[in-house]
């Protein structure tokens, strides 16, 4: 690395990004490419970081540099700093690798004191705006260098506009100005026992010194962290020759946008305010005029801004937000950085940007980020109203939406089927609660973390959710959720936003996804492009059309427990799991049966000649049963009305619970389900086989093509698989003879026990396809209990970086990744053509599947909703590894502060 | 493989075992050794094999084998099959690769119809005796070859006996002994419609096809799976010729063993019957004489038989047991065979063996068997006494143990310290109940597998424990134990035998274990040859004592939290567990450090200059408070009694119980637990880590030689353990400074959750040495869990052979060896001298322990009980692998049936 700490603006270039940060490459590139950009340096991020391993001492080497940049800086400008006749003035603005706006300080009108404040007035012909400029520039020097809050001057300025009579500085006489000149500086003396420096240059190495610090204030540090931004980057200090936009009607300032930063739409949006500096635009003291003014008074001027928006945005390939300022006829670039703009823009701006060639179509798609689909393929809230947020929870699965606050799941059902939109409250959902939960508008729990059941549950089905919503407290006994002073009743109307995570009092306005054709373009690209298939995960047929209409290409997991969890068949599960003896489970297994047949055909006939996974009954057996406690809270009241007359109804609750009791496991997520199950208890497996495959005869008579994949969950040893692979073979070999029909159709299995990814080269052996179970994988590679950690201890971890991501969110690649490759090399060791997926939580993470793309997996599966997301992604994956020189995330390039 | 089918004695040769059986490569053996063995040949396994892969077909070839090999038979002997003149008559029995005594059939006297039972008579001028050989080879081949029931026979001849006013068969007279064979020939008839064959090559077809089936009879099949012999090996079939001991004065016969089987003295012991054939010996009519009488009566005979003796048991190198006959002055040696010895026996012998030169130290040592130590080690019942069983559960931690019955840990600790041996029965036990467990002196539960909590604690204390013991009911509110038609009440003197599960009502006799000198010098003999250490797994000071008697070269696992459970400190840790607030916590932890200094000063003082390797805290917090339901109940106790009174202890109640609600886990096993516990509240660890070294500057003070090893639980994340090896620097040079002491000391971790073996090369960098705790690491890499699978799923995997063995009794190589060779490679490849060993239960298994060799461990570390065993099995381990010639299992390739 280089020992050059200061860089002149037409030293750098915009690559040096890390050394610069990314206002000062920003600034380095805009001057290398002829823009007229005042002139200035830029000191390092390395000198940041120098200065905290130094315990904040700057050393003479970089002062010395400073100087003689300086010296260099006067040359070009042929202004003099602290020069009373042709004073210098700088702006030292703070600017980090990764954009922070706002989060740091910035000093304007630096140089200025008792002297060059009179030689700016001078200058101007104007002395109120000089003194202005001063006691602004004093109470900036106050705050950020001396550390004196803002409140102290503004409550000096507001004295002596109460006793003249006036509103706002502006106003100010002369004399007024003057007073408050000394009372600032009467007030720092006063606090730091220092008076403000008159040495211009003891002001800039102060000035520098500060915004180092600035670095490391609170709510810097806080913003980091939420952005993931890294502690040890520091921030760059550029130097930049003021320009004023006041000096006469030929001056003036303002903004612009290059595109419509709402919409996306190509139109210069900006606003300008003649003889003024760029603070009064802020200040809102005087209203600016639009950019069109700006095209009447000075069109050569104008014309030479949309020039050089023009450059700027074709350079930078993005929207951009450009602050210039126009002295005496003169423009001048002061910043230009990514807008901050919507989703839609965002989307916008990449598909016309691509069409009109000024980027490809693959750093389009390299453009298009989670947060941008999540907004665009959601309900959102159309107004953000803070006061009526009552709590703030985790965002768990976005969306918005409002609706009557319900306390159980079967007044959920209930209300829902006479019309009214619901919002279910939970301490925490189990599958019990599905029904309820497919009920309802939007889900609310007080336990439980992103990951947690109703998170998942929520998000596979897109329903808006917000998780852990831990200062809230449920009554459910009197059916209250109280919140700090709110108390909310069964039918009071409330609002959730599970994009942001809050909760609101009332009904709140809300607007609809639009699906525009900038996104179905940017799919269709995607899809052109990517290597892996996406494959949608879902749990009830109703959910196959959702996953057509955002562009599954298939299913990669039908988990089948949930069929078996609506209210009328929920009965005949239990009847089964309770059953005395082998009759009466056969009985009730055979009303199950046509069931589930019909809930296949219904899904083998939506995706005609498209894979269709199934994966055979999962969870343990307790949880098709009620709790415990409801159970004997139910056998408490049959006891008092009951007496001694009729007992049946007693017996079979004593029933259920001696069944419930038995089937308790210490560690249920270690415990008896999956192939264990099917194994220990072959009669469901074999029911759900008969049902699979006489859906698919049934459907090759209606012309249908159906190849239907059965997956087995929770092997760990092949001979498990083996077993139920037999088993498979058998039923099926049955049913098609009855039938008279022929259907090919794959036995695979769940990779989600380590045993499994370790002795895969067996496994492979009598697997047709791998599909990895990534949820129950990461909970046993890393011992972490998903419904307990977040709360326990993983927070806490992502806090101190002893992890750097949830698991459970994001692929864990050294641990649970390195298992994966495992598995899939000794896999394919045996059958070289070993179909391989995934299909857990993870399939809609940008990180996840970009790792499934390098290992080599044929499809990633996630709920129907991110499938959009993931076709993006898994395309982005494939332009990454075919251009390895694309930057990691093109967000970050585009956007300075 | 040969083609031949069936092979005379003289072509056979020891090494044949696969293919002639045991029996049948002994029979070749001795034959070619120029002992006196009858003629014969053998039928070999593959035969059988191929009987029930042609579904019971005997093909042509074959036969035409047997019939050439009784022609030589016929040449040999001078005999003829069939001939009354001068008829040979065979003796048939089964003989598989591995003995199976007794559980598959044999026929005598085969050859014998209703003229060569004339021929018998005449040759032996016995007709009376002839008459009673043929009536009971009618049954034999009844029973045997044409499947009626024995009862059915011994009917008849009750019938006879009473009618005539005898008791046995040798007091019938010649016509009743014709009257019987009538009978019994009229029952084959009435049963089967078939006579019994008077053709002789039937009869021998059909006995050889017999034989091959009761390869398949029900209790060969329970035999095999008890003691885990291959279904598919089949059993062979030997022919011999029959000779005859009751021929005259000059005849006899006997059987003998080489040595004592039940001391291991050298000394000749057997019995002798003259003039009488094998199965009257057996049948206990006439009382034999000792082996002497026969020294005295024919002592050339005796010579020669001696002889025999000796050479046979030079060439098996174990204790034999032998059949021999003497006809008419000649000895024939009919079958020799392992005895059946005692441990002790089986000890003595071998080290006598290797004495004398028969065998080297290393055979000697190969010799020792699990069973063997386990029986020397523990005290044992005396004499079976079946009367007095009252239930069977599963023998889960071996030793015998009478005492008083009582229901809770409490009274268990009362009543021990006033002097009374009591047994504590619970339906489980948990970490809670350790005072109660530590107390007893024998163990009993209801519920739970051999590795569930009561069974493990139990093994590792040395304490007998019988575990599942699901046919008894607790009433616990009665503190009643019912059991079939026994109930015993508090106080009730029972029996437990923790080798074989059973429980006996009552006193019962017991005889202490004795270490004897042969046992001392195998365990000298082993250490010379072992390369892996064994250490000792401890839970408390007091087990060091334990550890060193029995030859622990080091601590290879100090559990620290059962330091915590006893009645004295449980209240301490449970302050710091529901502490409100930082000073309340650090003041029960500090009230907790001198306790914890001194158990570690115990430890080290005991342990001089040997490796100590502490667990900081591992198991989840919630274990160390009491279960909710008491807690419950105690708040509702206190609340009638409490009235509007002092509310303090209830306030205190309600506080631990909020407590725990809040520790409550799903998933405990996957949980907020070892360093995870460390990082989020590093206080506890912070004490212990302080306890420790103040105890080893203590100890240095003392002259004693200390290196403590610090062991971190369930590392993942390289980062938790680079996070709290910081913490044990930080601590260790704090008190070290105070103390002005210099101690080396190590810090590793366990290699127990699959992540870390995965990330074995980071987590290498901050480890000085790796422990595998291989019960965690086979839970979280099967995702079985302990406490449940045995009773869910794991016992009918076994059944159907999805998996071989338990895997947390034998370690699973295929699974979770392999992670653990992947975690050795991948720590060493950073760090080529990691020290690395295994602390699980696994350390005291055999075949777990030579698999730690195999892949190259450092050391084993079980329970104090296990460690000689522990220390035979490493020697065992590397003896094999030394010389890979050696058999797997020499006690199976001695014993022969």
């Amino acid at each position: 690395m280089t020992d050059q700490r200061v860089f002149m603006f037409s030293e750098g270039n915009a690559s040096m990004r890390e050394l610069l940060g990314g206002k000062g490459a920003d600034l380095a590139e805009m001057t290398r490419a002829g823009l007229p950009v005042p002139y200035g340096f830029t000191i390092t991020t390395a000198s940041c970081r120098d200065y905290y391993t130094h315990l904040g001492h700057i050393p003479l080497s970089l002062i010395e540099e400073i100087e003689a940049a300086l010296v260099s800086l006067e040359q070009k400008t042929g202004k003099t700093f602290g020069n009373s006749a042709n004073p210098l003035f700088v702006a030292v603005r703070s600017g980090a690798v990764t954009s922070m706006p706002g989060m740091m300080d910035t000093i304007l009108n630096l140089g200025m004191n008792d002297e060059t404040s009179e030689g700016l007035a001078a200058m101007t012909g104007n002395r109120k705006y000089a003194l202005e400029c001063y006691a602004r520039f004093i109470q900036m020097y106050g705050h950020v260098v001396m550390g004196i809050e803002n409140n102290a001057f503004s409550k000096l300025l507001r004295q002596l506009n109460t006793a003249q009579g006036t509103e706002h500085i502006g106003q100010l006489e002369q004399a007024d100005l003057a007073e408050l000149i000394d009372k600032y500086k009467s007030l720092i003396h006063q606090r730091t026992k220092k008076p403000i420096p008159q040495n211009v240059r003891e002001q800039l190495i102060d000035a520098v010194r500060a915004i180092f610090r600035s670095w490391s204030n609170p709510r810097a540090k806080v913003y980091r962290k939420v952005h993931k931004i890294p502690e040890d980057q520091g921030t760059a200090v550029s130097v930049q020759e003021m320009v004023f936009g006041n000096l006469d009607e030929f001056s003036g300032t303002g903004v612009l946008f290059t595109r419509n930063p709402s919409t996306g739409v190509h139109e210069i949006l900006g606003e300008y305010l003649p003889s003024a500096q760029g603070e009064e635009v802020v200040m809102g003291i005087r209203t600016p005029f639009g950019i069109s003014y700006l095209a009447q008074t000075m069109p050569a001027v104008y014309e030479e801004l949309h020039e050089a928006a023009s450059r700027l945005e074709a350079w930078y390939g993005d929207i951009q937000d450009i602050e210039f300022t126009i002295e005496q006829g003169k423009l001048y670039i002061l910043q230009t950085r990514g807008a901050r703009r919507t989703a839609q823009a965002a989307m916008k701006a990449a598909v016309d940007y691509a069409k009109e060639g000024i980027i490809t179509k693959e750093e389009a798609l390299l453009r298009i980020e989670p947060e941008h689909l999540n907004q665009l393929l959601h309900q959102s809230i159309e107004a953000q109203d803070a006061d009526k947020v009552v709590a703030t929870g985790l965002p768990a699965s976005p969306g918005a939406v409002s609706g009557a606050l319900v306390f159980d799941s079967e007044t959920a059902e209930a209300w829902t089927s006479v019309g009214k939109r619901v919002i279910l409250v939970r301490r925490e959902t189990t599958p019990q609660d599905i029904h309820g939960v497919i009920a309802a508008e939007g889900l609310l729990t007080l336990r439980g973390g992103m990951t947690s059941h109703a998170a998942v549950v929520a998000r596979g089905m897109g329903t808006p959710c917000v998780c852990g919503c831990e200062e809230m407290e449920l009554r459910e006994d009197v059916k209250e959720l109280v919140c700090g002073e709110y108390t909310f009743l069964e039918g009071d109307l409330i609002s959730l936003d599970g994009a942001t995570g809050q909760v609101y009092a009332g009904e709140i306005k809300l607007k609809d996804p639009e699906i525009s054709e900038e996104l179905s373009l940017v799919l269709s690209w995607a899809d052109e492009i990517k290597h892996m298939k996406v494959y949608a995960n879902i749990d009830q047929p109703g959910d196959v059309k959702y996953a057509r209409k955002w562009g599954a290409e298939g299913i990669g997991l039908c988990r089948t427990e949930h069929m078996f969890l609506s209210p009328s068949r929920l009965p005949l599960i239990q009847r089964v799991i309770v059953a005395g003896n082998a009759q009466e489970r056969q009985e009730a297994l055979y009303r199950l049966l046509p069931i589930q047949q019909s809930d296949f055909e219904q899904i083998f006939t939506e995706m005609d000649g498209l894979p269709v996974t199934i994966r055979l009954l999962d969870p343990p057996l307790h949880e098709f049963l009620p709790k415990l406690e409801v159970l004997e809270g139910r056998k408490e009241h049959l006891r008092m009305i009951t007496m001694d007359g009729d007992t049946e109804e007693l017996d079979k609750v004593e029933r259920v619970i001696s069944k419930v009791q038995e089937l308790r496991e210490t560690n249920p997520m270690l415990g008896w389900r999956g192939a264990r199950l099917g194994i220990v208890f072959p009669e469901i497996y074999d029911m759900q086989i008969e049902a699979i495959f006489r859906a698919a005869a049934n459907c090759i008579d209606r012309g249908i093509s159906v190849v239907p994949e059965i997956m087995i969950p929770l092997v760990g040893h092949a001979n498990e698989l083996s077993t139920l692979r037999r088993l498979v073979d058998e039923v099926a070999e049955q049913v098609l003879r009855e039938n008279l029909r022929h259907c090919p159709y794959r036995v695979g299995t769940m990779i989600e026990v380590p045993r499994a990814a370790l002795t895969a080269a067996e496994i492979a052996k009598h697997a047709d396809f791998f599909s990895f179970g990534t949820n129950d994988l990461t909970q046993m590679t890393l011992g972490y209990s998903r419904d307990d950690a977040e709360r326990r201890f993983l927070s806490q971890y992502l806090e101190q970086k002893i992890v750097e991501a949830n698991p459970f969110e994001v692929l864990d690649e050294e641990g649970v990744g390195e298992l994966m490759k495992l598995a899939l090399n000794r896999g394919r060791s045996w059958k070289p053509q070993l179909v391989a997926g995934l299909c857990g939580e993870h399939g809609g993470d940008r990180d996840s599947i970009r790792f499934c793309h390098q290992i080599g997996l044929d499809y990633v599966s996630c709920s129907p909703y991110r499938v959009p997301f993931a076709r993006i992604a898994a395309a982005q994956a494939e332009i990454r590894e075919r251009n390895v020189s694309v930057p990691e995330d093109c967000s970050e390039v585009t956007s300075t502060a």
